[in-house]
Formats: C-alpha cells, structure tokens, sequence
C-alpha cells in the first residue's frame, strides 16, 4: 500500500476516540452504511460473520437504557473510593440521548449449526469475531469524521428486554454514534487522569510470557518507544498539519513533533 | 479525514485476509514495532490496556504448538461429514512453521485491581478490549503488506503451559504473521465455497430484534448493497487500479468495477 493509505490507516487508529459528547447533526445514511459495511467485512472464524446490526433511533428505548445505565452507574461507582470516586462522578460516560442514534452490535453463535471451522477449543471464537466488527466500525466512523462511544455499563439481559432480542443472542456493543465538536486529542480517561498509557515497551515478552530479553528484543523493545518508527509515514506533514486541533499527545511523537526535535 | 486517508482505511479494510501462507522473509522489527504500537492504541474499557504481546521465533515451541494443532484439527474434523469433510481436511489453516514469526495476544483481567470503569454488568470486556487490539494489529499489518492468520484450533491451556502464562492471563489470540506471495481477493472459505459472505441487509435491524423495515430504514438496508457509496472514495481509481491482482469481488463492487458498468 502507498505511503498515503498507510496514513490513513495510521491516522484512523491514533484519532479514534471513545466519545461521550456528540452534537445533534444527523448521519447520512450513506455514511452509516459505509461504517456497517466495513463492520460486515471484519473476520470471523469459519467465516461465520455472526454478528448483527440494531440501528436504534426511537427515543423512548433510548430513555430506558439511559435509565438502566444510570442504575448500573451507582453500581460501578461503589467500587470507588475518595478522589478516585470523585473522578468519576465528574466523568461523562455516555451520549445515549444525545447522539443522533444508538447501534447495537450482537453475535448469533451457532448461527449456520453448531459445527464451526475453527471452533473446537475456544468457546468465544464467535464472540472475539464480533469485536473485530466492532473495531472495524469504530475505525472507518473515525475516518468519516463519526465519534463513537462504547457504553460497557448496561446489562445484556435488560437489552435483551428493550429491544426483544431472543436469549440465544449476545448483545456484544452498546454503541452511542454521532458528529462530534471536537476529537479529544488524548483519551478522555488520559487527560482525566484516571489511567496512564502504559508503555508499549512493558508489555512485550520474547518465546515465553518470562522472556523480557532475546538477542533481538531489545532491539523490538526500544523501537516500539521510538519516535523514529513513524518518521517516514508522518514527519513530513506533522509541522504544517492542516488540522492541528486533532494532533495530541496520544498518537505517536512523530506526528506531533517536527523532524529534527 | 481526506478521501486518500479514508481510502487507505477502507483498503486496509476490504483487503485484509486471513493468511495461511507465508514467504519466509524476515519481518523488519521496525515494522513489527510499528503494528504492535499500532494494536496497543486499540480502545480498552476504562482505559485498562490489558494486553500482552508474545513474540514468538522460538522453532521448538511452535513445534509444540503445531502438534497440538494436528490433534485439535483431528477433534474439529469430526464435527463434517462427506463433501463438507473433505473440505475440511483439503483447507490448510495456519502457517505456524512457514511464518517468520507467531505473535500471541494475551487478556490480563484486573490489571490495575478488580475495579475498572465500565465493568459492573459485563464481566468480559476486558476480552472485548484484546480483541480491538487484534483488530487494529490485523489492519496495520496489511496496510504495512503483512499477512496474519489467526489460528483459533489451539487449546488456552496447551498455550499457558507452553510459554508459560501464569493462569489468570487469557491468551486471546495465537496469530501467524508474514510476508505473502498474494492477498487473495476473496477469503480463502469463501472462494473454497465453505461459506458465502451474507447480504449486509440481511443483518440489519431497526429499534428492535424484530424491526426490520422502519421509515427510513428501507434506505439504509438498500444502501448498504449499493456500490454507489463508494464512488466517491473508490470509483476514478478502480479502472486504472495499479494492483489488479488484489481488487477482489469480496470488496465492495465499486472498487472492482469502472464507472457505468
């Protein structure tokens, strides 16, 4: 692939965001059938694409998962104490009402019979496939100029009631979808101070999950730290960026530093 | 985003394969850092990154690994009969021994402690994160012309006493990863007709399990079959396309065909 769409796929991984806050503008449906197509196109084990795809727009559903969420909300905040809890009463953590539509994305295990290719041993195999839709959506919203959200606090059963879905379906993303002011330039947990990104160093292992050295690992491990890794994708046109509201501390310093910093 | 970044993603999208046959060249560390940075800025609930990274080069482990392979793929078999047997066994499904390297993603639960942001009601989110970083390590590795194989007919134990991985770390996702003779154009279990890639309005709902047509939802679900969505992105270059060998029928038709036809 040329330099550009390796870019544009490096860009679309360092910008997304998870997003909470969305203005009202409506999505094209072209737009949106962009994004599931691209989410249709993830992988899946045996090629059993077995997600689905529930495009939610009526409000009052909407009301009764925001009513639920803020139940669950409670829940997940006891788990936190002082400062800690105060972060995250100050955070937002959804934009179930405000964004123009919620979507839904659920995996049909089993969906052609009970014999998968690829399926004998890892019982979730449909699961993790239905995630990479997911991700594949939640990049190709990004280059779309799209935010999304992934609300986690929300209980599979009381979707499973809201939105009639049967028991043999597992509601896998709750996904809040919309424009947005602004692209944080850092996640929003980040600058908030809730959590730190670790670095990319700290978590390779070499043949083994003990081997933290090889005779080139240290090589691996200092590159993936290394500015100069993104060089020739990125430094060119970090300085002049034509977007520089969007150039943040999250993607790699390359992009955000001039050549020769 | 401009439409030669949005492109890239979408290439990087509709040509992604999984890979089971591999050139033995050496992947560059440099590239190898860049798609291992790549997969840690996947999202991850309440910011948790709970992925590892096992590099594996190790011959005599990934022997062991291809032997148990052998015997799951023995277990997997028997779940076809007749035509669909001989399918089966006439599919080859990793490239554990060709590949220059195999990767191994791996799910630390409770990385920070048992309290997490958004974990109240799912309890496998944190799974959910490890497979976005696959995903994204999947897209960057194409776009940098890597082919990965995901090989999901391997047992998480078998793999924790081989590399040992202490017991409460979930090994997501064994990947095989190189360089490719050719990106088919199809998925391999689509053109060996193990299985056909559904309509993407098969998939779609509205408001509900049970809503399939809404006001504007006949739009969206003629939409999402529409070539015409991608004209904008894909349609001057498909007739000239420099790489005709990898502009496949499972990408979207734009791509394939000029203008008019």
């Amino acid at each position: 692939m040329s330099a550009e769409y390796q870019r544009g796929l490096y860009e679309a991984i360092f910008r997304r965001r998870d997003i909470r806050k969305f203005i009202p503008d409506a999505v094209p449906d072209e737009v949106l059938a962009r994004v599931i197509v691209a989410a249709h196109h993830a992988a899946s084990v045996g090629f059993t694409q077995p997600w689905d795809f529930i495009v939610v727009r009526d409000t009052e559903r909407r009301r009764e998962v925001k009513r639920v969420f803020e139940q669950e909300r409670v829940i997940n905040a006891a788990q936190f104490t002082g400062d800690r809890l105060r972060k995250f009463l100050a955070l937002k953590l959804e934009g179930i009402l405000e964004a123009p539509l919620n979507l839904i994305v659920t995996c049909e295990p089993d969906r052609f019979g009970p014999a998968v290719l690829g399926k004998v041993s890892i019982r979730e195999v449909e699961v993790y496939s239905t995630c990479l839709a997911v991700g594949n959506l939640w990049l190709a919203a990004r280059a779309e100029g799209l935010g999304v959200g992934w609300v986690s606090i929300v209980r599979n059963e009381t979707l499973g009631e809201i939105f009639s879905i049967p028991n043999h379906i597992i509601p896998v993303a709750y996904l809040c979808i919309g424009y947005v002011e602004a692209f944080p330039d850092q996640p929003v947990l980040e600058s908030a101070e809730w959590a730190a990104r670790m670095p990319a160093r700290a978590l390779l292992h070499f043949d083994s999950w003990k081997g933290s050295t090889e005779s080139d690992g240290h090589t691996l491990a200092d590159l993936v730290q290394s500015p100069e890794i993104w060089r020739g994708l990125f430094a060119d046109a970090a300085p002049s960026d034509a977007e520089p509201r969007t150039v943040g501390t999250d993607v790699p310093n390359a992009i955000s530093k001039p050549r020769g910093e």
